[in-house]
């Protein structure tokens, strides 16, 4: 089934512990469509790059078969820039530089090719802006919206509005417990749930990531990675995954958002790996079912006789 | 097989946003003991109680069926008492009041009929008595120790050396990451078994619980507890069931310590219900067997055809 994928496509700076990197492709659109270009074939991207943005950056996306009709070039200035630095722990970070550039125009366009796709991604962007791009769709099966703090913060009432119309909401902790305003994080998830998504999945870094669904809760485990190189884009990255997976499958019942939710953490596991996308430009089908398997080798509970 | 364990019997008072104890049963020996008598008959507390310490609670360790041979009694003074005050995230509390009294002079004498015991557990004490505990015993099969960071930041010699002579440590993220110096925690994880012990267990709370072996990691999800009345006790139950079920077994291959994780996970989730261990004293065997059930569907990842 063919996948709609509606995010941001930049140049990041990137400092870790461990090295790096003045300028590399980033975007939550890049890793969206990265992710979920190995598992379905039909991955049509909406994005807006600028004049600085490179041939060889264009021809990744064709070389992984995305379809860019939809990715805008806007060349009265530069693509969107951000430069951030982690800490030792990598679970913070500090952003040293924002340039919207040509993203703070941006207005989601969707070509007509495009809007009968049946799964959405909406990455990280205005709520509002999201809300037009579901607007211009004509009968999705499955929308994921991904959101962050300062929409949170900054929107609540488009954000919310937006909300009601999405299948499945991705967040990080945190994100729940501000959005809902409770701090313990089950009764969190129930309030955002009764906001609208019929699933939402709550992302927990170093400790997994939950699931909820109406009438049960999938606890997935973290990959026990040992040398996390750069986390940039590993939540994007487990949204393509995910929804790459659920596009493949053709298949939203609660069994299989389970697998999505591992082929994503599998897809975030790999990312971490290199600097930027480096590390999902060349995985192998053998590589991406290997540790599905070592996922539920990791958690799995045998039973008792 | 026989199960000997060794640490505290006390009164608690415990405040929590829910409701207010004045006095109610306590400490690590009592909940690893009524929690472990679920799964073998063969319990043998060593502790010591003061002059104040109740025929009632005495009764309850007998009905339950636990050995109290090793129950010194001290009618010089009254019972270790210990007050705390839980916070609205339950993950933080204060020590309003810590009384040792008897328990200051605690001198573990095993008696006779508990030397042969094959699983051993060692209750949050200090190190040197725990090893104490080892002297005295034959031929263990298998030892479990408990610590916390009051002791890694007072005894680390002492500790290091008990840990030598166990099988698998106990321990909470900060205390692992505390004793090996090390953030990372899996590197912290690799750091402490280089210590001595076999298997090693980090607890992370809401976050379910990492058991190290030698070659594989078991990731273990936390029971979605909306409403946690109390979480007094929560890691020494933890501890009890655990070592209850192998004791009961008396298999010690890592798929049976994975079984063992959970059942320990299934006490700790029944403890948090009520207040101090109201609800160790009436489960049922189906209720302990049924909530397994909901941990392995609570993590099941489905197969890839």
């Amino acid at each position: 089934m063919s996948l709609l994928i509606v995010g941001s496509v930049a140049y990041d700076g990137i400092e870790t512990p461990f090295g790096e990197v003045e300028r590399i492709l980033g975007g939550s659109a890049t890793y969206i469509s990265l992710t979920s270009s190995y598992l379905t074939n039909q991955v049509n991207l909406v994005g807006v790059v600028g004049k600085d943005f490179s041939d060889e950056d264009i021809e990744l996306f064709k070389s992984r078969g995305i379809n860019l009709d939809g990715l805008q070039r806007d060349d009265s200035g530069n693509t969107f820039f951000w430069k951030g630095k982690y800490h030792y722990d990598l679970n913070n970070r500090d952003t040293l530089d924002t340039q919207l550039n040509v993203f703070e125009r941006f207005d989601p366009v969707i070509p007509e090719n495009y809007k009968n796709a049946r799964y959405i991604a909406l990455g990280n962007i205005e709520p509002s802006l999201q809300e037009k791009v579901l607007d211009q769709v004509e009968n999705p099966r499955f929308v994921v919206m991904d959101t962050m703090n300062f929409w949170i913060d900054r929107a609540p009432e488009a954000l919310k509005k937006t909300l009601k119309r999405v299948h499945l909401l991705v967040i990080n902790d945190s994100e729940a417990r501000e959005l809902a305003q409770e701090p313990n994080l089950m009764k969190a998830a129930e309030k955002v749930m009764a906001m609208g998504p019929e699933a939402l999945i709550i992302k927990k870094g170093e400790h997994g990531a939950l699931l909820f669904t109406e009438n049960e809760i999938f606890s997935a485990p973290a990959y026990p990675v040992i040398d996390i190189f750069d986390p940039t884009g590993a939540g994007d990255s487990f949204m393509g995954g995910l929804l790459g997976w659920l596009a493949y499958t053709d298949d939203i019942s609660p069994q299989n958002l389970r697998r999505s939710v591992i082929i994503g953490s599998v897809m975030a596991s790999f990312c971490v790996e290199e600097f930027g996308p480096g590390r999902l430009k060349n995985l192998t089908e053998k590589e991406i079912y290997d540790r599905y398997r070592e996922f539920r080798n990791l958690s799995e509970i045998p039973e008792i006789s």
